[in-house]
């Protein structure tokens, strides 16, 4: 790996499979007797394990954050762009420590691992899952680690819903909860999109009621409409315009503009495609389906739907953060349609109603939601030094 | 009918079809041998044929935009709210004429309609097209009427493209354009949500190519995606929390509230339907398949996204409309995040460019893009003294 890929980054890292045999009671009711979760770790732990950060992912990540996986690897890890040596989560000062969430089918114990009970894929059985208890599923890593309190716990999107979760189920155990483009709970129309995504996977005739892995087939066409949808709230309007010329190239070699037929440099009159846009988001949606597992996407919408602090606390959000003892940065972006800026000024509210360190940041960005995942320069700036702070604060040195 | 359905209504219509025997081409190159068109007509005709007024429908309107099929008819036609004696546009001045579209599946000539060269339904092969189209054939009917101009072309969304196109295409032909909640064109977003609904619709096995009426199936799941997927894009995100209660009420005689789980009043932690906005998407999903044909829908959605009258111009929209002579009203409405008063205010732009009488209204309204359809009283009562005025001034009368 003699190449500029190596520039500021982890380089090759390996994921851990941990094993935990204690069961763990899920907010359903349900428990799994025993779990694995797939976690990757950048940088040193420090000697009093004050300098570990947790990285929570959104719906269609894992533990894979940063570097590469091998020496072909030309993809890496899905928040390199902010985690490495002297890149905003610096993994000179810091222990990085990211993890496949339950559900996922990234490596943890998920619908496509075997379940005990029956010798085969818990598919559509596995039970369903909520922030909680992945949040519940981290500590007994982190307690495994050695670890006593993050320095911070960050995630962007259903990842900095999971940081609001620390902060309220473990207020003891983080210095700093760093929630970025997330929402105190999804709004109708969220909820909806998702809906739509869930009714287009589970109406593929290849779905059959989620056991398509015994029937050696999977729910493609569902999978990829739903990542369409999926792809068109992470993207505002001018960021798709923006994307296209990009996806196509890689498609068919070819770049060309907004509204232009593909072929003829006119209208076709036709269904085949016509607009960029459209052969931009097959060939996302197509990639999406050939590695991502159906049952996990449905899982993973849920969780986001049912995310609600306040439910516990009769609706009242500032009373569910009562009890956190962290600081807040909470980051949004101007074009985001999903989670916009106004989601996170709510979270600001009722985290300032309920007395806490809060500092908020809204960044202007044309990305849409996908910006948490880019290196906007007053982004990941701000980042880096909210970041630099809290390390001189927690360990104490002054670099 | 001795209820109140009546009141300021056109009472009972019935829809009349008129035949076209000449050959239409059309944009694409192909040609229609002969058409028919559903239309329905509301007032009556003046002595100098100076008082009709064209309404123009959207994607899933037809023909029957006002008054009642029957006896037992429950639902007015689409714009009953505009439409009638005394209203907005008032039947006690105007003579209405509403058509169904070429490519429609209301009864005008269509994929459900025999090919007259085969025999069989046209199905799938069915022609392309576009909004020019529309107006071309709605010329013939004009032309048969013996109207030489209307006082005014009225529509809301792909109905005010329609609009758009008369004052461009026949620019001696109208008096009044009145284009609501409109666009010049697509977005990229516009186009990749309608992608998405064309292929949960030919994505469905029991699509068949566009071949589903002689296998005597239709693509239902295709279809309800299709139509929730668009439901979002119609609706604010309060709008839709709104109306939950409403049509859950029609669905299973309850209400509720947004979030709340429907059976439990907590939340069922599995993949049958948990929410509200969920139920409400079903419902008007399956609603919508059973009466709307699937090869139409993706008909319909083709005609949106090529609709861009400045490409004829070398981009310039202002030079579109040069020849229009029409005066011009455009109403946008504050949620409508379709098609935002940002994309009116595009059109008022390049309208002023060429200097062109404009009158623009933005509505706040928290209904979203189907705010058009609804009785909101500044948006009635500016359109109705729009059109008083027009009256006045081409009808010559003082009422």
């Amino acid at each position: 790996m003699n190449d500029n890929r190596l520039d500021n980054s982890v380089g090759l890292v390996q994921p851990q499979r941990f094993h935990f045999d204690q069961p763990l009671t899920l907010r359903s009711g349900k428990a799994l007797p025993g779990y694995e979760l797939m976690v990757e770790t950048y940088g040193e732990l420090n000697a009093d394990k004050s300098n570990a950060v947790l990285i929570c992912h959104a719906l269609s990540g894992d533990h894979h954050a940063a570097g590469y996986h091998s020496e072909d690897d030309q993809k890496p890890g899905w928040w390199d762009t902010c985690i490495g040596p002297g890149k905003a989560i610096d993994t000179n000062r810091f222990f990085v420590v990211c993890l496949n969430n339950l559900g996922g089918c990234g490596g943890s114990t998920g619908p496509v691992s075997i379940n005990p009970e029956t010798g085969k894929h818990y598919g559509p059985d596995f039970p369903i899952i909520t922030v909680r208890d992945w949040v519940n599923s981290q500590v007994r890593l982190m307690d495994r680690l050695g670890i006593g309190k993050w320095a911070a716990v960050a995630g962007g999107s259903l990842g900095g819903m999971q940081v609001l979760r620390w902060a309220i189920s473990y207020p003891e155990r983080l210095h700093h909860a760093i929630a970025i483009a997330a929402a105190p709970k999804l709004s109708a129309q969220n909820i909806a999109f998702n809906e739509v995504a869930r009714q287009s996977i589970t109406s593929d005739p290849d779905f059959h009621d989620g056991h398509y892995l015994e029937h050696g087939v999977y729910p493609k066409q569902g999978l990829m409409l739903a990542r369409m949808v999926g792809h068109i709230t992470y993207l505002s309007d001018s960021a798709m315009r923006a994307k296209f010329g990009k996806a196509f190239a890689a498609l068919e070699g070819q770049t060309g503009n907004f509204g232009r037929d593909l072929r003829t440099g006119s209208l076709s009159f036709g269904f085949n495609v016509d607009f960029e846009v459209e052969s931009y988001l097959h060939y996302q949606g197509e990639q999406f389906s050939e590695k991502f597992d159906a049952n996990t996407y449905l899982l993973m919408t849920k969780a986001l739907d049912y995310f609600d602090p306040s439910v516990d606390y009769g609706g009242d959000l500032s009373r569910a953060f009562a009890e956190s003892e962290c600081n807040f940065l909470l980051i949004s972006f101007s074009t985001d349609w999903r989670f916009p800026p106004d989601r996170s000024r709510e979270l600001v509210k009722q985290l300032l109603k309920a007395d806490k360190q809060v500092s908020y940041l809204e960044i202007e960005a044309d990305q849409g939601h996908d910006a948490f995942l880019l290196p906007i320069p007053r982004y990941v700036n701000a980042l880096s030094a909210y970041l630099g702070n809290a390390h001189r604060e927690i360990c104490g040195d002054a670099s």
